[in-house]
């Protein structure tokens, strides 16, 4: 079996926001019990990671991106219309999305793990696909 | 179901290399309609990426990841007749494949979203699979 | 066909520890021959990897581990009890699962590709699972 859902996201500033429960609710309402579930951003300047969600964390996950792929450094890709160099980087890092675990209708996920998307080019509005493939 | 398919790539250099075309190509070759496409790089010193096809932004990508792990920095696994530290390094960050959704035959991608090889080692001749796995 | 294996590694220390012989293991007692497969750390400070298995390269994966993501920085997230923040951010980089092909009822892998577990903090006793997704 193969499914597909879809969720929005308005995102009003870059950093790291947590859809843990959007993902959870659409694997929460499929027929798929046991399977695979992809989480994918159709953005390329947006990406989809695993990690705990903690205040602290988070403002270090923002900060270390930064330092990696910093905001206001010149890319030769901001010579154009859009100055998001920085967070088409940032996604080679994170990736476009994440493959996860269900298992009796559940997504399989440790205790600290919550999935959030990554955004680099704010404000938009995010689509983002839940994939399910498996069995009832 | 499950299908796999393959192709080469010819390296002449070490950088961000479009394959989105030959992807496309096996994904519409194939009788699954529905499911997941691993493009999958069976190297450990080129990995594959999603990201925007624009030509200033893949200089920024190759600077990039030359910035995070320089080619010519002294690597312990130098020391042996390979001298690719720097792009046993950038697969950690790219990683060796990438899992995508296929929904009514096609490749599901943003419009932006293009599927890259990032060699590391040329010049090589790069074996890139594609395996999918769904229904008809 | 779905399938959940599971086994457990014993950390000493943080680094890059292989664990190919025990993915590998559980691939092959499986019944799914052709198919997905999903090795995955439900641990936000352990994440997994596919490189070569080189004794210098495994040093040189942990020098560029601690030169990205320094232990001793001063991390928000280390305000707290647990002085962990640079495995978080190392998980960004390595992710928490990759997703490998299996044919035939093996491994499909590169001739070098082995597959890591990124300890970040240690000693602990992690859980590694191994979902397969498929047909016999």
């Amino acid at each position: 079996m193969f499914e597909r859902h879809e969720f929005q996201v308005r995102t009003e500033r870059n950093g790291v926001l947590n859809i843990t429960e959007k993902v959870v609710e659409k694997i929460n309402d499929s027929e798929i019990k046991n399977g695979f579930c992809l989480v994918f951003s159709r953005h390329t300047t947006a990406g989809i990671i695993v990690n705990e969600n903690e205040k602290g964390l988070v403002e270090d996950m923002e900060s270390f991106l930064e330092k990696l792929a910093p905001e206001d450094k010149k890319y030769m890709h901001n010579r154009g219309p859009d100055k998001n160099g920085h967070a088409h980087l940032r996604n080679i890092l994170t990736g476009s999305g994440q493959t996860l675990p269900v298992e009796k209708g559940s997504l399989v996920s440790g205790t600290w793990q919550n999935i959030f998307l990554v955004e680099g080019d704010s404000p938009r509005t995010r689509n983002i696909d839940v994939y399910l493939i498996g069995e009832k």
